[in-house]
């Protein structure tokens, strides 16, 4: 194969985490707009002022725009864009049993690849470039993932309920899943077990679960914690917390990502650190739902790894992390009553590093380092929204922002939106496929 | 004058509000595509599925896009659109004394014009057609609304601190205002008295406004219990909860617009209720401050009005009232724990029609009827956050969309914005103008 050189030229400003955490903001070069990015087939191989054109097969002007990491989602349901606005403000049994499971029972492996396929271009369009997932049909996600240029960790949900055969049949699944995908599209697809949450899998399952992971060295993606009536389900059953549950069967360790916890105990959060769980803070669906406020302010001062998931957009109603960003620090700030919790500079980088750390891929994404994966972004510094651009961009970004300022995005160093234009996908069909596929699966309600 | 012919057609659902509260959609001629909409100078003249067009001045294709009234923001400071992203998460004392105050002693009339047309043009790409101001240089912001097109109910923030001479001025300022800018520039803006809160205005301050809002049948704008400090403050001075003070000294009726009110007893929800207070909810700035969550559930329950406001950017921090919409709905849900709590259809007449009734212009604005000024916006429904388009447009447009799916947007008539072009203002010109203010203003901080 060919070296393909993609050179990003007079960005303004470069923002690069780095592995302690500090955010670098190359203010004094303002003035010069001209450092630059050299990417190097799927990797960043130099950061300079000064880089030569000569064999470079693509340029990219970053005149008025910001350089960042593009963003991680590391909790949704991708399929789920099927279902965005079928039913909201309505008891979180009602919308289970007489709308969300009614219309899950009509889909299949091509509806599956269509949802994952609108929410790919709205992650892509808003930010975002990897994202944690877990549905059923997740072969044609994987497909979705390959064909729209994302980087995705997959995990097929597990559901037993108890039941033998079901659970045999998932762990099929999923080991197929893993066979078939797990770092393949150019290493852009990572495959994790799904167990459901504690309360739709068995401890049979969990059990299993740790065991086939450390057999695959693949990571676990579970919900936990999200709903005061699933703690005391779960308390009834075990005379336990759920956290304290799963340590007890073996199941935790630090490639555990538990989406939600939003009630926690303090013995839960010890546990929590002690196990090195990863967190993934979901508040716009803590909010829609009416689960409740995860203590994140307080899992940040135990220095836990907490990351920034949307949750799918039948629960949010949208994948866009700039969006996110801004609920995730307002809630905590007024959950706490206290403008400093959650900062600007803690918030993007829930968004960003530890999205990587929470799924493992720290050493190849999350920030904008010379060898690491060419994730990024670049949002237009000249619009309303980032101005006056002479004051905090970090602030713009998180409260300021939405998806619609970012103009180009990058996922392993390849183009998939350049000054706003898609380069995967034909959004106007696809919208078109989703209008017909949703009226089809809605007719189970009438 | 000539007479100006608008017409929208095609356009493929209309929402009108009427006095009822009931929302109007047009589901059943979604696959006619044939409603259209006829603007007869700054009116609503006629709504139909057959309107001729011989005559008229200028067609708009509603193809793809729904109808809506535009948004109203009834709590804003304008000019403070100088100072987003100026220092961010911080206690509010730290904010105000070492920020936000330092910075506003360089202000002038210039800048004041420069900070309200930015929040202008803002608002006008997010859906936005009337907002309720409060600020100092009022003179200039009112220019500023009537250079940009927009419609506006303008406040000389009023502060006195019990000093005779200031209260003085403040009411020269004030008066003057009145003559020279109420019901002015086509009606398109109103003046309303703005003492800035039961704190920082006397109580001479406050009668002298009730007297004088009489006279010249002008509403009055104030903070109203956004903080707790503020309101032991009161407690500690009067013995009394604030608007149990108000109350007292006969400032309360129902041309009072209270923005806020967080903190709220139940005798001061009576109060509300009884005087019919019109409340300006503003989620983001409250959330963002730490200031804490308006019981704004209690309030829709007992038919108290409840419009939606942004507050300025250096609190929030962006003007786009679809974004506000959300965060409105979601915190009282996890509030309350209730999901069912302000419904999407609830929030987005606080956005409209109570908006409108906020600012005693319920029979000028706030929904598409005939006879109503065309205050109105085309969203564009062939987009991602909109889509599906068969599942509910009002809980896309409340919980998925943001500002920017709005494509045109019109002002008493006059076409605004179109497919996303601004015909006001030169954005790139205020936008470099803004960077160059903002820095010299920021010069006194170091």
């Amino acid at each position: 194969m060919e070296t393909k050189y993609t050179l990003i030229e007079n960005v303004n400003l470069i923002t690069a985490i780095d592995s302690k955490d500090n955010i670098y903001w190359n203010d004094d070069l303002i003035n010069e707009k001209n450092i630059s990015v050299l990417i190097e087939n799927d990797k960043i191989a130099e950061i300079s002022s000064k880089i030569s054109k000569s064999g470079i097969d693509k340029v990219i002007d970053g005149n008025d725009k910001l350089l960042m990491p593009s963003l991680i989602n590391t909790h949704t349901h991708s399929p789920m864009n099927l279902f965005r606005g079928l039913a909201d403000d309505l008891e979180l049994d009602t919308w289970l049993n007489e709308y969300v499971w009614p219309v899950e029972s009509g889909l299949n492996g091509d509806l599956c690849y269509l949802g994952a396929q609108i929410a790919i271009m709205e992650m892509i369009k808003s930010g975002t470039t990897c994202f944690s997932d877990m549905y059923f049909f997740m072969d044609y996600v994987a497909k979705a993932v390959e064909d729209g240029g994302l980087r995705a960790v997959l995990s097929n949900g597990m559901i037993d309920f108890s039941d033998e055969e079901k659970r045999k049949n998932e762990f099929k699944e999923s080991e197929n899943l893993i066979k078939k995908w797990n770092n393949k599209s150019d290493g852009r697809i990572k495959v994790f077990f799904g167990p459901h949450s504690p309360i739709t899998a068995s401890k049979e399952l969990l059990t299993g679960v740790r065991e086939k992971a450390n057999k695959y060295d693949v990571g676990i993606n579970i919900h936990m914690n999200e709903t005061q009536k699933e703690i005391e389900n779960i308390l009834n059953q075990y005379n336990m917390r759920p956290f304290e549950y799963l340590n007890e069967i073996g199941f935790l360790d630090g490639d555990v990502l538990a989406a939600h916890c939003v009630w926690l105990s303090d013995n839960e959060i010890d546990i929590i650190k002690e196990k090195d769980i990863k967190v993934s803070y979901n508040p716009g669906s803590n909010m829609k739902l009416a689960s409740g406020i995860a203590p994140i302010s307080d899992l940040i001062e135990k220095n836990i790894c907490v990351s920034l998931g949307s949750d799918g957009v039948a629960s949010n109603n949208n994948l866009d992390l700039f969006e996110e960003m801004k609920l995730a620090s307002l809630l905590q700030k007024v959950d706490t009553l206290n403008p400093k919790s959650l900062t600007a500079e803690q918030t993007i980088k829930m968004a960003t590093i530890n999205g990587a750390r929470a799924l493992g891929l720290e050493n190849e994404i999350g920030s904008i380092e010379i060898g690491k994966k060419a994730d990024m972004i670049l949002v237009n510094t000249n619009s309303i929204a980032m101005s006056p651009s002479v004051n905090s961009l970090i602030s713009h970004l998180v409260y300021s922002a939405n998806g619609s300022t970012v103009d180009t995005t990058i996922c392993n160093g390849d183009i998939l939106m350049e000054n706003k234009n898609l380069n995967v996908f034909n959004e106007e069909e696809s919208l078109k496929n989703l209008n017909l596929a949703t009226s089809k699966l809605k007719k189970v309600l009438n």
